[in-house]
């Protein structure tokens, strides 16, 4: 499924439309196939021990699924989560960043449905897999 | 399923283990059948119109669990989540504390399972509703 | 939610459209508050030791769903289900009837959500629980 | 994760432990990454046009992701299935049988997580997706 927002202009626009978490993620790679986003881990992100939040780790998963379907049906669409199922299998290490690497498995005309696994930064194994599921409303007409 | 630490030990005992949420969650109401928690909605849980985040939705359902949980097994034990299935149902009502209510459908020797409605304070319909699985890892001999 | 299509009727519609598993379900109970379906445990749903099988939890959970959201939203509608998320909690009894009992917590314009909670008959905890997404594509003109 | 019960033996101990559903799945590739699983889509599958059923599909995925931890773990084991979340993505073609790939994310001591794509033999794009978790007893000592 073709990219139709690139990557510089997808972070413009998370910082547009959520100044609330402005500076919290990165867009590493997007291409036609997958997105790599970031979690730049900080102090309010972590539990006991340095380890990253679930919570935090729910936001990478939805702001993954959300860019990714957004790349794709253009910033002037609407989506909104309606449905996340995830998984949380490995303890995050402490200090490293959350990577986030999702597929979009289905692109329809309502619905959006996300592939997404995070690691801990330079581990090989996932801390959690999760997918998303992303309604898109008909577009207003002008 | 008797309810073994009552509220007020297990909101101290959440300032204790979670100090980074320190202040974001209280308890209402804690009996043998369910438990009422509420997300005093601050400004870095808004979004755009004053609405509460998905990511702060998924954390008070992620708590409501886990004290629902721990409240059942006392506080020595330890539990992680490893599975939510959360769904967005309705907009959050904009700067209306989120209610969480919580049922405990089973706890075993190894996992609980715990379902959550979540609803924005005041409102009947529910604006999302979460399930949670919580490991429950078995006590370290002394 | 106002139910416009009676029990009787819904039954008579389930036979006709899923001929497949005539005789398998029945309707106990349909109001505007919650529906109580039936699953006549036949030798096919079974597993070794009698219990009823993973797959056929799954089958009335869905139908269930189907006639919660059919019941309100009329038999000329269309519904698919799009997610399901079920977690098996306890073994159903040998030989006993699997009873579910649904709530649809939202319905939308594109969107139903049910939650489903399966018992045998006559135990007072849930073998399993199950939340379902259905949708409902627009109807398509005369 | 390596496997420690080939592909055939995993085949006779399917119809040895679930007789009912015997000759319903087959096994076509098992290797360390992955595991390739067939539903034979017969007449008690379908649904009116000739698709595989809801239920036939989440059978499918259960079968699989068993298929894919008991292979590990050994036939002397237990698991049993204690959550799915499955995405219902695009209609199975008619007539094809439809083919499962499953990949193991997690295999702890007391858990399996296994993420599954579905396909209708022959088409690039996944009909469904489902996780699963499974949980693993402890042994029973001799």
């Amino acid at each position: 499924m073709a990219i139709v927002v690139p990557a510089d202009e997808m972070e413009a626009f998370l910082d547009e439309v959520f100044p609330q978490v402005k500076g919290m993620f990165g867009i590493d790679h997007l291409d036609d196939d997958r997105l790599i986003m970031r979690l730049h881990a900080g102090e309010q992100h972590l539990r006991p021990g340095g380890t990253v939040s679930g919570p935090a780790m729910f936001g990478l998963a939805d702001v993954a699924a959300y860019v990714a379907t957004m790349a794709r049906i253009g910033k002037e669409a609407l989506a909104v989560t309606t449905n996340c199922s995830i998984d949380f299998m490995r303890k995050p290490v402490a200090g490293a960043d959350v990577i986030a690497e999702a597929r979009v498995l289905k692109l329809g005309r309502a619905l959006s449905v996300t592939d997404v696994l995070l690691f801990s930064e330079g581990q090989p194994e996932p801390v959690a897999r999760a997918t998303l599921t992303y309604s898109i409303p008909p577009k207003r007409s002008a």
